[in-house]
């Protein structure tokens, strides 16, 4: 058995390989190649999805796993070895249910339908999208009917990017948020010229922000032996194992927050890949466990620490020391309040961490009608904007800032956007265990310290990996499922500490 | 045939694909990766070598190989369809000879002798290397037995890195540049003070070098939007495909030459590559035939374009005016003599064009008689002193700076270095034909023009990649195989003109 067993693990090794080495090659794609080097890129990722696909669906991995069955029931459930045998079991059946042709077709079809899009925001013309969104849609129920009759057709989305989740849960808590929300920041709105974020507009030199937004992640546990952070377009986070791990940001010199934040965003996601437990490398359970845990992660050191009082108490100092002209007149508190400014906007990216989830429940429930057939394509512009109205009183003045503002559809991302808003509401939930456990721990960050932080979140989650469910993984920190609570009582708190409401 | 040829064709862009990412894992990890992702690497660089060796061998290519050979006959030789055919039916057929355990072998043998060799040469002592020497030396024995009886049991290993080329065939040229050489370099070694290189030593800030060396490589064909230039510890050229070239180079503050001429040496071996006909991209043909020509390129570049009188006529006013603390005191002639200058030395990476070559046939010649058993591995320092000294009148203080000083043996490369030298000889036999072809290309170079050279190597060379043997490539650029008179004369010449000898 256990021969059979290492013999699975060497397969699921070489296949793993594939898949970081595909992750290696996004970054360096995104940071480093030349644009020249785009076309023949494409197809070297595409044999590497290829043979890692070979790998995983190969009959041999099939027999070993049916083989495995009784190994597998003799290990303790938490086992590194029965976690990867289930997980291996559940990936490969899900693999094994989409027919090459049609992943294939997807493929293709995303990037045509990629060009399309980039088109279609430039002039501004959904009317140029909307044959690909259709066909992108087409797809999806293709997609959907490989597999067994869901409750509901966006259940099979959403698992692949949060497996497990079904769309009424997600439905539940994103109504109740809904309900909370869109009155609290009616509120917020009718205060918002109470705070001003002027300061973080001016002029900071990108290789200055750079030295900064080190300072500050090296604290939370960046070490250049391990990372690297380089700037990009889109930023996002990368890795080849959990001791080689990419982030990237953006330098924008006329506004600070983006690469402050956005460092802080990504490290976020750094430290949970960085990590999982090294028995658990090169195996495919050596990745964070959904998408939504992940954004956990990322919101958690972006907005509870890096917008917190006492994480500025300690480095808004170091703040004005490295910009001078910008801070040296501008006094702690209207720095603290100009970085959790709260202000209804166009853009999901450009969102603060309120109103950002509107912009997340509005795709949520497009996304089902689309998938539905309650909403026809066409009119989708026109419905976008009328929900833009009602949820953030914002009015679209062109489709590019509306419904073309993002790339997912077009990337063929359907059921993607709610992990977002999901990862808001699982950071508080996590946060409020951690402080439970440090009560200390904004005193810490006072001093400048998040190792304890740090390593409370290594033991109790990244370590995992991809050991257990998403939910089982929840279950392990929080002690239950998702629950809105923590994230409500973080708003409103925030909400009346800034704006009196 | 055809669909049976484009199924040929796709199996060998896969297994193509695979070679390539492992060039650009090379690149990162020698100028991007953090160190600590080292031993991961190593795992998932093993998994593409052993998924393109699968590729390469696997029954269906060689039966598609076999069901192509009257399709392969119905072509003209030199057409892409035939000549892809013919390589692949010859690459394949090396490598099925090679059992697998063994090449494993190999690799766990060099990684384990490299760690010996950095810490015998750290400490100057041969003892700590000889016994994985020893092993090297054994497994390559080994390696050859894999094979049909060669004339010459180095012919093995020389055909790894210029296959086809016999060991007689390079020592018959060797032993000519030997015999030319040696009393060539003597006699300019009693002149050696009247040429000096002082200038080339004092202060050069590193992004000083790299714009002036970006601004001469740019003039050489190197474009941002499909190549790049990074600072790395050792220099070398690499590439994803023929529009994304990567190449690197080594900043020394206090010495200008590495970078300068490294930069455009590394530029030369892109070039290659970048000029390899578009029709053959993704298909194993699409490579510079062969580490001896490839080398011919660099070395181009590097010396006689790079070393040259019209090159310095049109730059050395811009390298003034780059570096003016530097060099605003010292005339063209002066400078030009420095970059030229011809001195006997220990280390071979650091030797001038001329002495470089027998730090080569040193090798060439050890490598030989270590095969032979005509030297005790034991006796190897004590040889290798002995003949630097009547090679070079050098005298090795310590085997750091002889014996141990290249990392080629300990990676289990036995038959690489005589490509460098051969890289020499062919680059003036292919110069004399451009000079011949283009009678005005000095001209040129005074006005800061090398695209009419670079063209001309890109149609009479470069643009053939492995479509025909190194030997083939050879007779369509010079009209025949490798002769020694161009590259004598050009050293003579030289010579002459520097220190009248």
């Amino acid at each position: 058995m256990e021969s059979k067993f290492n013999d699975l693990k060497t397969r699921l090794a070489e296949a793993h390989d594939l898949d970081k080495l595909g992750w290696v090659l996004n970054w360096d794609q995104r940071t480093m190649m030349p644009p020249k080097g785009a076309a023949v890129r494409a197809e070297q990722k595409a044999t590497l999805k290829k043979l890692w696909l070979e790998k995983w669906t190969s009959p041999e991995v099939g027999k070993l796993l049916d083989d495995l069955r009784p190994y597998e029931e003799s290990l303790p459930y938490d086992s590194d070895e029965a976690s990867l045998i289930r997980y291996a079991r559940r990936e490969r059946e899900k693999l094994l249910r989409v027919p090459a042709d049609l992943e294939a077709e997807m493929t293709r079809a995303a990037a045509i339908a990629t060009e399309a899009w980039i088109e279609a925001r430039k002039q501004s013309d959904f009317a140029i999208f909307l044959p690909h969104l259709q066909k992108t849609v087409d797809l999806k129920h293709k997609y959907v009917e490989c597999f067994d009759e869901p409750d509901h057709v966006y259940d099979i989305l959403l698992d692949d990017f949060e497996p497990g989740m079904k769309t009424a849960e997600v439905r539940a808590v994103f109504d109740d948020l809904k309900r909370d929300l869109i009155p609290l920041i009616a509120a917020v709105n009718a205060q918002v010229d109470t705070v001003s974020d002027a300061c973080l507009r001016g002029h900071f030199p990108a290789e200055r922000q750079r030295m900064f937004c080190l300072s500050v992640i090296e604290r939370f546990g960046f070490r250049h032996e391990s990372w690297r952070l380089d700037p990009t377009v889109h930023p996002f986070a990368s890795n080849s194992c959990t001791t080689d791990i990419r982030i990237t940001t953006k330098y924008v010199e006329d506004f600070l927050s983006p690469a402050l934040f956005g460092s802080m965003h990504e490290c976020g996601h750094g430290l949970y890949e960085n990590g999982v437990s090294p028995a658990l490398e090169r195996t495919p359970l050596c990745r964070g466990v959904s998408l939504g845990l992940h954004e956990s992660q990322s919101r958690m050191w972006e907005n509870l620490v890096g917008r917190s009082r006492p994480f500025w108490k300690f480095f808004y100092p170091k703040l004005q020391a490295a910009f001078p002209e910008q801070f040296s007149a501008v006094d702690a508190e209207t720095f603290y309040r100009a970085v959790n400014k709260v202000h209804p906007s166009l853009i999901r990216i450009e969102a603060d961490e309120a109103t950002y989830n509107l912009h997340i429940i509005l795709r949520f429930e497009l996304e089902q009608e689309i998938m539905e057939g309650k909403v026809a394509l066409r009119d989708l512009p026109e419905v976008w904007n009328a929900r833009m109205k009602s949820y953030l009183g914002v009015d679209v003045p062109r489709d590019a800032d509306g419904v073309l503002q993002d790339i997912h559809w077009s990337s063929g991302y359907l059921g993607y956007f709610s992990t977002y808003s999901l990862g808001n509401i699982i950071s508080c939930q996590i946060w409020e265990k951690a402080l439970a456990a440090m009560p200390d721990l904004y005193e810490q960050f006072e001093r400048g310290e998040f190792m304890a932080l740090r390593e409370w979140l290594r033991e109790n989650l990244h370590r995992h990996g991809r050991k257990f469910t998403p939910k089982e993984t929840l279950q392990k920190v929080v002690g239950g499922g998702i629950t809105l609570g923590p994230y409500i009582r973080y708003l409103k708190s925030k909400a009346r500490e800034m704006y009196g409401v």
